[in-house]
């Protein structure tokens, strides 16, 4: 069976419809593309005001650390020893704090060495086991899933020679 | 002048010509669409990690601070009160360049009273001219050009009344 051959007034037809899809096509092309664009412009224009409000906010947490530090040396200037110590256990609490809300967390090292997280400084004989941390010489820290650093430990060797 | 009207062979050939167009721009368009989709999600992931490294570096950077801090306490809890004001010292040291290195400005307070930058908690009569920072009760702090904290001052009236 062979395909009957259009007659020139259906090529006509066709052809109109061909070109209406074409333009729209194009159109919606030339649309596109100017919307890519601006997402583009808005994404980088985002992420600059994305980090600066995230750094401000941490930065303005510790205005108060810093204040109180200020106090802590003032005492310390006119030796009231007593208000110089409070006050350095008010900016320990404070300093601790504002990383807490942030997602610091302090790298357990009780037990046994583990290298994801430990780091060990020194290994030498106990009567603990091989491998138990003997000593924490600097505490870790995680941020989230992250080890922002290894917590650096002795750790045994086991029993000494006999 | 009228145009010519088209043979069926030029209509045949236009057809053709077109939908080549239409075929290229249709294509074209999935091909955008689809670069599109996939920087809007990297554009959302880069944000998250942006944030976060952005996050991280800073509360890294307070780490030496916190550790300092804790030997500080130390010092304070052997009564070694030179090693504790000594301490505090390098601890305020360390946290103020941290935070500078972050774009923390401190306000100047010396001079006359801008509402931009300055609170006035209290205005008193003196000897210095209307509008003189006369004491700053709490410092003021500027982040790039925002301004974080004001600074909370006491402003001078002018002369008291004869």
């Amino acid at each position: 069976m062979t395909e009957k051959a259009p007659t020139k007034a259906e090529l006509s037809e066709r052809l109109e419809q061909v070109e209406a899809e074409r333009d729209e096509y194009l159109d919606h092309l030339k649309r596109l593309a100017a919307d890519f664009e601006n997402y583009r412009k808005r994404a980088v224009r985002d992420q600059e005001s994305l980090v600066a409000r995230a750094h401000e906010r941490l930065v303005k947490e510790l205005l108060p650390v810093l204040d109180d530090l200020e106090r802590a040396l003032e005492a310390a200037e006119q030796h009231e020893e007593a208000r110089l110590e409070e006050g350095v256990r008010l900016v320990h609490r404070e300093l601790r704090d504002a990383l807490t809300k942030e997602g610091l967390v302090e790298i357990d090292s009780d037990g046994q060495f583990d290298p994801h997280v430990h780091e060990a400084l020194l290994s030498q004989p106990s009567t603990e086991g091989d491998g138990a941390i003997l000593e924490v010489i600097q505490k870790g820290y995680r941020l989230g899933d992250r080890v922002l650093r290894p917590a650096r430990v002795v750790v045994s060797q086991g029993a000494p020679e006999p």
